[in-house]
């Protein structure tokens, strides 16, 4: 049974969306991003990880830290929550850690109640709010007025310290790395630009150990620049989306990046996947000299993408009223 | 750094796709659909599910039936793998699952190898080859010509039955919705006719328990309608998608699918998306009694649209030829 919704606008478009059209505000976003890198030495740290398994609620830019430690983590087994329900194998012998740069996610405050009754050990991660009610520890993030998608490198440095993903000296190799993109992304500006004149749809695909990344462009392309754009990740979409690729209508619609994969199968995968399906490829080569340089430069450059996107378009990066609205209407 | 890929045409392609265009072909992959609720009678069973986690393996339409299991069950970790590599927890206590259609598909094969290296329990599913060499218990699916995708009920039922999912009762439950469907999908022809006319690429927008659904709903049009098509789901669409919705580009080009939600909280999110994006949202209402009684209904009806525009386009369902001559490069 199909139910149509949205068919009668002029019922439903009570609210008017209003953009905010201000560059001056654009200005603070590129400090929001040159912050990143002096985030990496943000020194909360998780005081026992000694769990059977460990549970991450978060959402949205709140989210992503979780996504990229389940992506880069494989000691134990790791399940993201991005809803308001927790499974049902959560109890004392589970490590769960919430995170919310407001503290105030209505979704990850139901699924951490959830846990604390479930007798899960609590780790917020927020700059405050509701959250920290309900753990046992928190960590307090600094209280910078940033978007929850720019306190990204203050979110995930709790995760990448306490379970010993890197060391101090190579998050030191990653400032640097960091550094030299937000004094040159002029090629991340030429790629806006190619967007920009093309009215293009970002399709981003991803490879092992930076799935999660390709998702990070999405949604900085999804917030940023306020377009759609779309990520998957071979070689699972080498199973679906590339026999798509063959014949999908609307395909000049589309922009295709792929990260030049760090193995040789997958490598082998992404030519042919270009030369079979006749796709243009724009392949982005991480900078570094390991996994933890490499993925904050990936990440990097697509903030540095949707950035001059949103600048080109003549919108405010910073601008997520829609979902503040919704928030209020919810509340 | 940049690496264009694609660029000179000339070099690459030297392989030219040739779409079979062939409608008596297109009438077996009816056939195919119309299986599915035979299928559920499959009684393959893994005999000891009573291990501390498990981890499946599978891609593409063999991926399907562990990426509906792990949103549905939740009694302990489960953990998917979609790569070559498999993570570093798996050991004796953990029951790996390997699935794949003809047994021979190389990333599941590659994945279930280690996991035969870290001691774990392994069960294959397959209709036989190479990966059975590999299991200490197999369950061999029913070797009909079906494509892997259509064969989603054989791979599923195991899962199903040996976790205790769903009872026999409700399994005959999903018999007679099926079979309704298979008799009268006049509703899904009449969305492959406005797709069709309009040129469009669906976005499907799942929610729990569908999340999946919205999954499957993408690869079959992927591989039967050969059209892009992207999956997401609430609420964490909410946090990222939804500002794209006010402002992106060719937001014409995009038909938007969801489902309508089991949750009072996930209904208002989905109608605010709606108003608030000024956005219209064709909203499918999943049929039956229970929760394994709509799963299938929302998954056959994704099945017969994607099939219905197959056939607009006068495209084989069936074909799925560039995904094939990939294997064939890379073997």
């Amino acid at each position: 049974m199909a139910i149509e919704m949205g068919r009668k606008k002029s019922e439903v478009a009570a609210y008017t969306y209003k953009p905010m059209r201000n560059t001056s505000v654009n200005m603070d976003f590129k400090h929001e991003l040159e912050s990143l890198k002096e985030q990496l030495t943000f020194n909360g740290r998780i005081k026992d990880t000694n769990y059977d398994n460990i549970v991450i609620a978060g959402m949205g830019g709140s989210g992503m830290p979780g996504r990229i430690f389940h992506e880069l983590y494989s000691e134990k087994p790791v399940y993201l929550v991005d809803d308001y329900h927790i499974p049902n194998f959560v109890g004392p012998r589970t490590l769960f850690i919430s995170v919310s740069n407001s503290g105030n996610t209505e979704e990850t405050i139901s699924a951490t109640k959830q846990a604390v009754e479930k007798g899960a050990h609590i780790v917020t991660i927020s700059k405050g709010g509701e959250l920290v009610k309900y753990g046992d520890e928190h960590i307090i993030l600094p209280k910078k007025n940033l978007q929850p998608r720019s306190s990204i490198g203050y979110m995930l440095a709790p995760f990448l310290s306490s379970f010993g993903i890197c060391t101090q000296k190579e998050l030191l190799g990653v400032y640097k790395i960091l550094d030299e993109l937000d004094k040159d992304n002029e090629e991340c500006k030429q790629y806006a630009v190619e967007i920009f004149k093309g009215e293009k749809i970002p399709v981003i695909q991803g490879s092992a150990p930076f799935k999660t990344v390709a998702y990070r462009w999405k949604t900085q392309f999804n917030e940023n620049a306020k377009i759609f754009a779309y990520a998957n990740s071979f070689p699972e979409l080498n199973h679906n989306d590339t026999v798509a690729l063959t014949h999908t209508y609307n395909k000049k619609a589309f922009f295709f990046f792929a990260f030049n994969p760090q193995y040789e199968r997958i490598k082998k995968r992404l030519a042919l996947t270009s030369e079979l399906t006749n796709t243009e490829l724009h392949v982005i080569d991480a900078k570094g000299k390991n996994t933890i340089e490499k993925l904050f430069y990936l990440m990097h450059y697509g903030d540095y993408i949707s950035y001059h996107l949103s600048k080109l378009r003549g919108l405010d990066a910073k601008d997520i009223s829609v979902s503040l609205e919704m928030k209020r209407r919810l509340a």
